[in-house]
């Protein structure tokens, strides 16, 4: 078993979780409220912008075979903020001014610590988990939402072959690290893979309930 | 008025959530639950030990004649640690095998890619917010607790001339940065400064409830 | 007068020693050794390969509207290294298995650790330099060198419009940066231009004596 | 053969140089111009005093058991800078305004790339070889200089049995690092090792020349 099925399998409780995330199943089912899935439009947009220098700062730890493909994952996300800009004019959102939420500058916080202080086998592990989760999540969601739906954008935009293939080279290589790591740096690898698991998790229920900052009025806009 | 003055009446309105909050007055009046205060202190065993490589890596970024302090200031956190673990033995509390909590996680990433990404005033604001934090909350309980609770020595140790020394050195020095930074740079210390309080008010709320991560059972340990 | 202009003039001494090198002499003229400039190309290939990290490791703390313009030029410095490839194939020089000369393997650590110790107007500093040199340098050749020769297309990437329109870009913003600079900033900004200026001169240096390792025999390959 | 035995089998023929380097010899044998030693001690002390924040930039990526030890390190080197000051007022040498010559900011950049785009492993190998270094070359130094001489001071502090216990400490651990480390990551600290014998042998021979910065005017002061 490749080191990513087993920690797939390793933390299928949290995987299932999110799967089973009612944001998801709502979307899927044209039922979400316009807000909550504007709350999520809002918040994800902030989320992408700063995944760019989460990347970023892995390239200079990146072997030179990995560097190339990072750095042509830069202008995709560049286009992925495109994607949100659109889809927000065309459905009304407003993406000027808005702050993270708690659980979102937690999550980017998570990323850049992760880039700076981990083995770049680590901080490629919590790139891989963020992506498979995205794409997991999003075909969860393809199966049922119509074809019409004003979100259907963001469905095609993550189950497409492109970000397929984009997943599955993350995880050809992110096993080929786990097989030439020793047996400290692996450990350490599936602890990152878990934590990012529960941070995913953390920001789709963050969206769905629109929480904030933790003892502060307001929720996130 | 200072930057730190102008910054603290700013965030005012966060800084009076931190020193309301049931957390501390609980603690001074003796009514606090002694698996509520145990949750606390393993928690905050763990930050305070993350505390030390934030601080570290403050030091490249560090003007020489702030260096030196630094650099003196990671046995003093070494001794807290100490301080945590006689204390956790006296009142029959666990610290081995704690896992950080949501909260907790967050807010060491936060300290983390702060120092990273942030310039030196910045990171360096992160800094002295969290110890102001510290030294006014146990200010809070002082005014009132007894003298022989359990939880006595933390009080002692916040709330001690040697850490209210090491406030003032750190405002003086942040004030001094701040007068020495352009216009952008303080806006972004401003920002951090708010951010770091909102981090402290979560942390306080996240000890109170015993609250995990996001959808996942069980409270932390 | 802009921080550019003043600190062009300051450091015009290095700056002519750069321009005055007599490895861009004889390649203008078209009196340098075939192995002369073969070890430069083979050097300069590892250092523009290098160079791209270290952009990458600006984009975390980057501002927003800089941040675009250093991920486009990425792909750029990979066709540069194309570029290098096909010359080296014309011109029978063998790009593989080269390492590093002390010089070569020194500036890249100043980049690299600029990048991450010094603040953001500081590393920006440095690329602008490195950037500003090199067209500076590659104009003095283009004044002289015959459009047939085999170097030639390594004059015209660098004295392109597109380059230019790059330097004159990293100029009006560092220009900016500096503006918006506290005074110690800007000291810090001063120092870092001038260190980069004495190690584009030792690039020449290298390049033209083909220098290895201080001590060791061999010159570099 | 452990991992820093067979490396320092590997690298012999540059850890000779470094043995047989006059600049040791000369001090050894007390035949050492003034103003010889004088430039090393500017040098130098401009080198420990930079490698604080090196030792420091380690920490966040230290295993717990290790960040004590990191820690404990960085007063020594404080009290090594003072020994620097005591040793140049009593040999009327100046320490005052030096700037760092062309090598000792090579390294510098060297020691600090290393720590931020390295594994922990990797920057450990760096920090053990420089230690390592200066251990076997003081103790050249010590078989045959007199114990009256100026210098001496500096023969006790790299030839205590503090030091040696310093180096062991590093040696131990190294190579349980390698241990348990991937094939990879094995050979990008072999590298390390290697690159960092260069740059020590690199260190005496500018001691030795006083040289400053390629092409331009005057030695180091």
């Amino acid at each position: 078993m490749s080191f990513c099925e087993e920690q797939l399998t390793r933390v299928r409780p949290i995987w299932e979780r999110i799967l089973d995330h009612r944001f998801l199943k709502e979307t899927r089912d044209g039922t979400i409220a316009h807000e909550t899935f504007a709350t999520w439009m809002r918040q994800d947009y902030l989320f992408v912008e700063a995944a760019i220098p989460f990347i970023a700062a892995l390239m200079p730890k990146a072997p030179l075979e990995h560097r190339e493909a990072l750095g042509q994952v830069l202008p995709v996300l560049e286009k992925e903020l495109e994607l949100f800009r659109e889809r927000a004019e065309q459905a009304g959102v407003d993406l000027e001014g808005v702050e993270p939420s708690f659980v979102n500058h937690a999550y980017v916080q998570f990323l850049l610590a992760s880039a700076y202080t981990k083995s770049y086998a680590g901080a490629f592990t919590v790139l891989y988990v963020a992506e498979k989760a995205y794409y997991d999540s999003w075909m969860v969601v393809r199966d049922g939402i119509e074809e019409g739906s004003t979100w259907y954008p963001f469905v095609e935009n993550w189950t497409s072959d492109a970000f397929r293939g984009w997943v599955d080279f993350l995880q050809t290589n992110l096993d080929a690290l786990a097989e030439s790591s020793g047996a400290t740096e692996r450990e350490q690898m599936a602890e990152l893979f878990e934590l990012t698991a529960k941070y995913e998790l953390a920001f789709w229920e963050m969206a769905a309930t629109g929480q904030g900052w933790p003892c502060l009025e307001g929720e996130v806009t």
